[in-house]
């Protein structure tokens, strides 16, 4: 499987950085991070270029890190400083690291050449800092998939419907269409479904009785951040569709980490415009979402072991798939560019200027 | 691995098949089978065309099947018949089915082309309606085998002697020659035991406490069905070859369904010329046969860990070797005929005409 | 991977053979083991060559085996005596032997072609029966990881400073350089490190307080056998690094047999010149040694796991690195020169003969 390089990709949350050496996998690479001294979370690369033990089995001294076998120590610039038994340090000797920021309490990694990194492109939301927005970290969802299988269910409310027909989606949304734009840097899938049975998401929380109008707006920003702008309003209101901040408005925030060709992990969250600081709140929500997003884990890996059965025909696609479509051709586009080492502009900024 | 495709396998007992979807894999290509509100059983292929995710895991409304991602809803002849969110149903929009005929408690599958089906050429006894012979159903033996050696194993009366010494076999037949005949379709080989003592399967089952002549008629229908005639009778009855009938006399049936290169489904039963009714004598034979089985499974299965490893030299063939050599022979062209689309003629009728 | 043919392995302990039947793998290859009645270990091929079958399934009966299938049955010579039903045996029914030595309780097996087999190349050492010295069998350790790996762990005295820190190193030894010799047919590695603090092991064994000098000596001998010569004397002795009898000194073997390419057993022991006949010495030795092995396994399996891994790039090599890299040197050489038929003389004897 080949992946987008030169992009931001989430490691974790910030809690999971702390003194301790840990090991992670992010496009099929060993990676060892933890929190130096001065706070900064490091990554390296997780193999000593001796014996190629992983360094996250060797011993953290200071900011360095102690090779477990031969004690080759590595700097947290990669550089060897010190070989037991020699005087002379290679210029052989040396790992990669890879350029790191934390914000919000995410903590971001860059896969690619490390002079392209430019930490104005990772995704954020004036939201994650407005005092009228409660954010709320949620867990991480580990899935025997492939990322783009797992993209491309969050940029597709017609499964709703289907897939979770008691938390995110009922039978009346059904056959409502799908408006998809691609114009932009992000691709955008939405629905209104109005003056119907709000969903049981919205009957546990927010306590709508009668009916609703709601909507559904999936904004996809290349490679691996999904964003689902999603709330309902008494029908009554009448909202316009740019007004949706006087309905009960939640953004489900998805960050996807491909680990290997069959495995990503979403870590998921999500910012509200109402019950704000109410911890029983977001723990309601929690347990709703986790029963959405368990539907989701059985449905994607379904498919990912169909994908590596073989194929007698090709896969159809159809009205709703417009979405999915234009993101795989625009993965399969950058992943081609930086094949070619035409690499062009590092990905530009996508978080969305949602209305 | 390469199968026959024009051909009826087992898909299993009739008492598999109820309201509930339900997936099953034959020949590597998994199948959704479920009866229908007409009692017909269904089968059609288990993998919806747009985002391959198995049938099985949809929805069963009426008699179609609903698409558990995305809602794509199938009727039985394998037709789209909805889209949800687009009015239009494209003709690529189809799944494969499968002819299926269901006799005598057991459910048989079509796995080539649909047109060349023909139920005429299923196999069947009379004795499965004859008021004089009991059929008990058996259980499911599963092989990690491929089905050629499990095959093999029910064309080859010697290796009765040595797997199962206590229960269809004992030392007085490990020199008794095999006579085997290829002429007809059917491929059979036969041995008499005359004047010895009595297997334990006949020690328990026929109250023989003196010296028997004994016969094991292995007879194998290609592809997959494999029927051994054996008993005993009283020595000093010095019954004729052709007068089975007078001693007890057992058909032990095997449904071999190919799953994969590796896994093979033995649905066995028995038909018996004595105890007809009787239960308890049902279950007697039951719990002997599943000691036997038991016993082939680890050699089978041992022997296809070795098939799996890299061979030095090519396995020499033996004198008892002809049936198994014929079989693997017929079934090696009719895959090539196949192959090479010189399908010419389906198996013909192969149910044994015995004595 | 590739493997020198022409060399005795180590089978197992002589404990591990009795009259049943037993299965081993070495090299890949699939033996099957047992003592005849003459008290002579027997190696034969696996596998019937009929069916496949490992023999180990099958009976032994007098000093022939059954096969479990069809009764074929071998002599200790690997030809076939029986085969039922009929009357002739043809020339290719055989299985392949193994040439067997067995001495100080060590089952040897020579893995190449028979008739290059001499006994006098298998490993000894005269301290075997030396009464002033005690051997002490371990136990069998299994590492998934393959030969070249730990043997390359066995000519290395640099690591027990970082993966024995409490048992067989210690910091004070981690800038001492390594002496390697590579002129004779066994590769030496060693270090003297004097006038420090005991380590673990001989702070529990030999009861030291004050400072010590301590040796570490490693000789491997190709393809797989390692002593380590290692002990201790207190400071005041000055001892000359040519009376390390007169401190207490400890050989531990580890012959290694590479079963797959990742997977070795490597079976331990030790002979010492101190605590003759001291069983309790002797659990307490195992002890550590065990403690110290674990540490070896976690090292070794996690370095085997990343040569599964792509490379990116060439790993380095360091000054303690001599040693091993002759030794994989001439263990290349000696599978090409097997591979090109280019035999030569088998491996000569290559006991140390120490001082």
């Amino acid at each position: 499987m080949e992946y987008i390089k030169n992009a931001w990709y989430v490691a974790g949350w910030s809690s999971e950085f702390a003194d301790a050496l840990c090991k992670v996998t992010i496009l099929e690479e060993n990676i060892v991070m933890f929190r130096a001294s001065n706070g900064e979370v490091i990554a390296m690369e997780d193999r000593c270029p001796h014996r190629l033990l992983p360094l996250s089995r060797g011993k953290r001294i200071g900011d360095t890190i102690q090779c477990g076998y031969h004690g080759m120590t590595f700097d947290c610039s990669g550089k060897c400083v010190r070989i037991p038994g020699q005087d002379n340090v290679p210029k052989s000797a040396y790992v990669e690291t890879y350029p790191v920021h934390e914000r919000h309490n995410i903590v971001w990694i860059w896969m690619g050449e490390p002079e392209l990194a430019n930490v104005d492109d990772i995704f954020d939301l004036p939201e994650f800092t407005d005092p009228k927005w409660h954010a709320h970290q949620g867990e991480a969802l580990h899935l025997k998939s492939n990322y783009l299988n797992v993209a491309e269910n969050l940029v597709d409310p017609a499964h709703v419907s289907f897939v979770h027909p008691t938390t995110l989606g009922n039978a009346s949304s059904e056959n409502v269409p799908v408006h998809v734009s691609t114009k932009g840097e992000v691709i955008v899938a939405w629905r209104w479904i109005r003056d119907s049975e709000p969903i049981g998401f919205f009957q546990n929380f927010g306590g709508f009785t009668g009916n609703v109008d709601r909507w559904h707006y999936y904004y996809l920003h290349l490679p691996c951040t999904a964003m689902i702008d999603f709330g309902s309003a008494d029908t009554k209101l009448n909202l316009p569709e740019d007004e949706r901040d006087k309905g009960v408005r939640i953004f489900a925030l998805h960050f996807m980490t491909p680990v290997r060709s069959d495995y990503t992990i979403d870590r998921w969250m999500h910012l509200r415009n109402t019950a704000v600081g109410d911890d029983a709140a977001s723990k309601q929500m929690d347990a709703m979402f986790k029963v959405a997003f368990a539907e989701d884990k059985e449905i994607l890996e379904a498919v990912q072991q169909e994908e590596n059965r073989p194929q007698k025909r090709r896969p159809i696609r159809i009205a709703i798939d417009k979405g999915p479509n234009v993101y795989r051709k625009r993965i399969r586009d950058l992943v081609e560019a930086e094949r070619t080492q035409d690499l062009g502009e590092p990905i530009a900024p996508t978080f969305v200027h949602h209305e």
